[in-house]
């Protein structure tokens, strides 16, 4: 029976084998939300980027550049993290240079093997292919700065709750289970207290919380391949 | 409002600020229940080391020599890490150097500052203790092998609900209290699925588990000093 795991940081990285094991890096609020629903929508692809400089250097190849840090868009970038803007026409067929202040970085330590790209807006297309797959999981948390999160860790409960025919020997995907049981009904509400949740509502984006948590609006699933993440499969993208 | 931060693994202290203070230790399973034990039932002190050579060599210079390793006593040495091998007149009175598995590390991980030893056995002490500095804690859970656990989390949500006036911004805290809320009254059935209990539960040793979960049987809050662990105040031991 293939094993699920669950590391709440990045920092916690190294004592997780990820080798032969699928990974599925989640970073809910909103970086892995941003792409699964760009790429749903028409973007080609985004590059991660951890530094901001490098980042904004790929404009001059013809890419949108794309950065947050604490919330915010950073100056002189064409796109921030809200996933609504990776929704308009404007952003269809183009490849993005993406750099954020927890997403992109737990992407780029998550090691060579195969990355998914997960979130609550396409945790049925995880689910299936996981389930399909019957390989040892491994979900990597983004957090905050290398720091616990709740938002994060919910998306790994719910994907625990999902997949049958594994077996969950581990501490993190139990709290996981338990923490998503008793927040299914009303995550957004479950998150008010939440950190990053403050954090996100001093700067009037309630909007990209509500839609990030919704379940299941988009059925692809991205792959990260040479470090680039693009659609692995498409399946009908809206639903 | 003082605040309130739960870390999950000694491998994430890099994260927190640990100066000016109040830094728990919690080691449920079990380090951290012998300490409050030992001391509580008349040994005179624990000098953790990480080492357990380090530790051995204490023996020529008149201490007991305890340790444990993936849950086991080691073979030579006086003790484990049972709590109940710390009850006993052969211990009253007798300096005792400690190793184990995950607990020794932690509290050597933890900086040079104020280090009060936690555990659910002296639970209502660690509270009023911090109830009246009115400081700033964080509770450092040992985890297993630097992973997240469930018994040491949940000693750290029993913490966090007592705690009156401190200021909960941290998620790691929030996501132990809701744990800790759900499980509160049947500690050792919600922890009969954990992966350290299962670990633990092959090596027969059911009583000291369910003793480790039991609510203030002591009410000394041991304290490391200069890198030993005594009796910071002793109340009416044991109650």
């Amino acid at each position: 029976m293939p094993s699920l795991e669950i590391c709440f940081s990045p920092d916690l990285l190294h004592l997780y084998t990820l080798e032969n094991k699928k990974v599925v890096v989640a970073d809910i609020l909103r970086a892995t939300s941003c792409m699964v629903t760009g790429l749903a929508c028409g973007v080609k692809s985004f590059t991660p980027f951890a530094d901001l400089e490098e980042c904004r250097q790929m404009r001059q190849k013809g890419y949108l550049i794309a950065a947050e840090r604490d919330g915010q868009t950073i100056d002189g970038f064409d796109l921030g993290n809200s996933p609504f803007s990776y929704m308009s026409d404007e952003v269809a067929g183009k490849k993005v240079a993406f750099t954020t202040t927890n997403g992109t970085q737990a992407i780029q330590k998550s090691g060579k093997g195969e990355i998914l790209i997960g979130s609550f807006l396409n945790l049925q297309a995880v689910t299936d292919f996981l389930n399909a797959s019957g390989e040892d999981v491994v979900v990597v948390c983004a957090g905050w700065k290398g720091r616990f999160n709740l938002e994060d860790t919910l998306f790994a409960g719910a994907l625990s709750m999902n997949l049958v025919n594994y077996s969950i020997n581990d501490d993190a995907a139990l709290a996981a289970k338990y923490l998503y049981s008793i927040s299914k009904n009303n995550l957004f509400q479950f998150l008010s207290n939440s950190s990053h949740f403050s954090r996100l509502k001093k700067l009037n984006i309630q909007k990209d919380i509500e839609f990030c948590l919704s379940l299941n609006q988009y059925s692809n699933l991205p792959k990260v391949i040479n470090g680039i993440v693009t659609n692995n499969y498409e399946g009908n993208n809206p639903l």
